[in-house]
């Protein structure tokens, strides 16, 4: 069960798909060149290969157990999370005045794919942290991030996000937890759920992030605030003070990432927990929605890292595995079940889903650092508008393949599958959450046609819609046969998704756009990854007639492009029926019909 | 987690949609009238809600477990076996001479799906047994059948099948178990895996179905005998002898089915374990299709049992649970999450998909009781090739979505279904083997495409397109909406079909069509199920012209069958460019470029 980080692949992207270069000639990115960026990938392979990997499965068996409010973490895993500080893989994205390596989001997010391929339920712990760390660094007071900050960025302090309570999961407005002024301070009082990495052995400290209501705060989401809840409070020189008021009080038996621990937190039962606010009051929603961005694409993230691990495993049993005689073998000797032909289905089906969402989740990120350092207004705004429409798809999209790329990955190792030992099993129930977690698929799917969609009257699905006529303009300058073949679906895919997002904008009310929002979703995000396919085989065919060192790479990756085109990209086609004809009998009987 | 067995559904389809009565009419089947089956029906309901469903989440977090080469089976399911064979739950298809109650693998295929909803581990065993009683009906001597079938029959004696090895899984040519002659039986020696109730603690006896090889057997499938092998040899006189020389080596530790003991099966450890030949040396092969063909549509049934069972724990979830306000909800009171139209989505599509895997299934077991029973020879042959036609899409499409089914169940729990005590995830967990065993989903798809569409000239596929047509005739002279509806999707998802079956008829070799042969499996699976919807739907119509006492559920039917078309035919038209246009990229790579 090893795992060899898929640098090339990686690097190819940033490199040739994405333009990392464009990206370190803004102000600030200069040290992302790549070469630089390449060192850091190897070193992050060596990392999350010969540390994080071995413990993932050795992690599920034993999980992370609970005994009187405390957590142990299972064996290794203190000692592998004190390597990661040390080497100061969660800081590589954040701002240098607190010790971050000021890097782009870019390169932090090829690199935290290492983190979910080797070991999901290790990378949530610091994908938390830099949730809380973005949240802080975007609206704390300058003593709070003075306070806070060097120790959250090197990873020596943990965060927490605090959100979900029994009654209020999906819909935040239910919030109870109340928050008394007391001095400087506030007394947090309530339970919350669904906390992960909530207590732990990993580090002396953990800063929660806890959303909570004020005496006299309006109802609704309107009068959610956000406070930061240390687990030790300071004191003034930075040393830990007395424990807060607040413990574990359990922690979940799940399907998956049984290393990570889920906890039930509870706040103040005694005087109440000691709780800083952040920013201003009663707008809390908008600061959590800036750990929730982050963490919804590191999620995605999630989905193709893990997706990836599964592959690795799959192709290796496939080459060694042998069982009757195959179709594709050459020899006597090379009847491994990977030349069967259905067995390539999968496998081609696997790698080039994958290679389709780490794309998006890489064009994603890299216009959110272009949003961020662009000298350009304009090209800030766009790129703004473009990494916002990006992140449903880059969520709800990659983690509902990711889910079902691991059970593909079940399916290439036949009855062996099934049996928790081999591993592959692991990696499909660790992936299950993926879809639920930092807001379900449905959430995400109305965030896409609501906020993303239909408020800005289209213009950024628009925007993006002519940069993927402009790669299918380029691809039929081309009579290379695979572009061919791409062109052909790609151009009707493109007018299917042009007519569902007309079709959604000339809807009167929200009800049957929200009927059929997710396949609205999945259809722009399986067409987004056709894109970025298609990107790939035009980058791919470049660097083969600028350099024929390379041939059997770069050609696969347009054949990849090409099955994948061939194998997805119909389905977008047939997604436009769906949702303009399907609506309407999807919520035709009355509830008490079911 | 209770069960609520949808009686009123399959009387539905058994009595509307298949015909019922038209099976009672044939010599034999006499006592399968209507009013005989719906009391079967209600009392099977009964046992499954009280005795089976209760036990199968403690059954779960239980396991069964092996000590010492003995398993012991979980709390309660001893006592509930027993009250299983005493109601004679097993035996409701088997021949009367052997103690069975001689009615139509319909009716009992109606009755399993309650064993598997309820629990689906528990239903693993007699499912089994059928397996072997089929084969040793169909094949033994009738000394043989005295001797083994009346305690299997009424189930006091399990039987279970012994195919795989380590080397041997889906290629059987490769079984290495040996069996040499000694007098009136052999000696078998050897080890088998997988073997679902190869020992367990519920019975006095086992009757293993092993394939071995005789000292001078040819290479290869043909050279495979099966033998009758028990736990206990019997003696002249019916009683027990002495403990054959086969133990039960370990038992797996797997993602699902806890409580379904998955054997490691050593014969022969000693002097070799005593068994006896079925039929003639070498026909193993063809003798196993016996039991398997019966078990593939048994775990086919399996598929959308679980799924059933998901369905009803998701939907009493979205009517409980509240999150948010509601866009389909009519007041303050009626806020349940299953008035957001994308729960009303999920739970549409799991409910639509449900009844049309079910008409298929037991739309399969009726053309095997024609082609049994029925008076006309060319009806018989005609009725046994739709069944043998239907049987790989019953299995493989039933599982796949099955699963797929209780994935989604899963997701209507948000956070909830993550966690193990939810329930929803172990349905998950148990339907991940369904595309395994019994020939995975590739397995399927290679029968479909070779020995059920290939090897007859499409005759098979051309009747069954044939007969979908003249339901779309009867579709089309109704001025019905939703007929009009369901006919618009109807009509090109036959033409899809139709066209991917030329051009794989067209092929010259298997390579092409293997590689998009689970495509061709899915695509004639999910048009199949549009049949029976479009079925089900103008049976409706009928008994609503008949009779308008029961509109709203009637209503349902139709708008279920609306739905599946809208949603579900689409993707048998995007099939059809995927399997015609995609099978050349799929293999287009070599090995050692994945």
């Amino acid at each position: 069960m090893s795992y060899s980080a898929p640098v090339k692949d990686i690097a190819f992207v940033l490199n040739n798909v994405i333009g990392l270069a464009n990206l370190a000639k803004l102000d600030g990115y200069e040290d992302a060149t790549p070469d630089l960026v390449e060192a850091i990938l190897d070193e992050s392979a060596r990392f999350t290969e010969d540390v994080l990997a071995p413990l993932n499965w050795s992690g599920d068996q034993q999980g992370s157990k609970w005994q009187d409010g405390e957590v142990s973490t299972p064996d290794g895993w203190k000692a592998a999370y004190s390597q990661f500080v040390e080497s100061g893989w969660g800081s590589l994205s954040f701002p240098t005045d607190f010790g971050g390596q000021g890097l782009p989001l870019t390169v932090a997010a090829a690199v935290q794919e290492m983190w979910h391929s080797a070991n999901m339920a290790f990378g949530l712990c610091p994908l938390l942290t830099q949730g809380a760390v973005d949240a802080i660094e975007h609206h704390a007071s300058e003593e709070q991030k003075q306070f806070f900050l060097p120790k959250m960025v090197e990873g020596s302090w943990t965060g927490t996000m605090n959100l979900t309570e029994p009654q209020a999961g999906s819909d935040l407005a239910a919030v109870r937890t109340k928050a008394e002024p007391s001095g400087d301070h506030y007394l947090i009082k309530g339970q919350k759920i669904y906390i992960t990495y909530g207590e732990h052995d990993l580090t002396e400290n953990i800063i929660h992030m806890v959303l909570a209501r004020l005496p006299d705060a309006p109802e609704g989401v309107k009068g959610i605030s956000l406070f930061i809840v240390p687990k030790f409070l300071i004191n003034d020189d930075g040393s830990l003070g007395q424990r807060n008021d607040l413990t574990c009080v359990s922690i979940e038996h799940k399907l998956g990432i049984h290393a990570s621990p889920t906890c039930v937190m509870s706040y103040g039962d005694n005087a109440g927990a000691v709780g800083y606010l952040l920013g201003e009051a009663n707008h809390g929603l908008a600061y959590m929605f800036t750990m929730m961005n982050q963490a919804r694409h590191a999620v995605g993230v999630e989905g193709y890292g893990i997706a990836e691990r599964a592959y690795q495993k799959a192709v290796a049993y496939a080459r060694d595995r042998k069982q009757g005689k195959t179709l594709l073998g050459k020899s006597p000797d090379d009847q491994g079940i990977i030349n069967h032909p259905d067995v390539r289905r999968i496998l081609m089906t696997m790698r080039s889903t994958i290679e389709a969402m780490r794309g998006l989740g890489l064009e994603c990120a890299a216009a959110f650092d272009q949003a961020k350092r662009h000298q350009d207004e304009q090209v800030r705004e766009k790129m703004r508008r473009r990494g916002e429409l990006l992140t449903p798809l880059v969520k709800g999209w990659s983690t509902e393949m990711g889910v079902e790329l691991c059970s593909l990955g079940v399916q290439v190792h036949g009855g062996m599958g099934f049996i928790e030992e081999t591993g592959a099993a692991q990696f499909l129930r660790d992936a299950r959450i993926t879809p639920i977690y930092e807001g379900t698929t449905a959430i995400q799917a109305n965030d896409l046609i609501g906020r993303k969609t239909a408020r800005d009257g289209g213009k950024g699905m628009g925007e993006l819609l002519d940069d993927m006529r402009s790669v299918l303009d380029e691809l039929k300058q081309s009579d290379h046969l695979d572009f061919k073949a791409i062109s052909k679906r790609l151009e009707p895919a493109i007018a299917s998704a042009e007519n569902a997002t007309q079709w959604l904008l000339g809807q009167n009310d929200a009800t049957l756009p929200s009927a059929t929002s997710v396949e609205f979703l999945m259809m722009q995000g399986r067409l987004a990854g056709g894109w970025m396919m298609a990107r790939s085989a035009l980058a791919a065919l470049k660097l083969k007639q600028e350099d024929g060192s390379d041939d059997a790479y770069l050609d696969a990756k347009i054949m990849l492009a090409r099955y994948y085109s061939e194998r997805m990209l119909p389905l977008v086609e047939s997604a436009e029926v769906i949702i303009t004809e399907g609506a309407e009998s999807t919520i035709a009987l009355d509830a008490a019909q079911l």
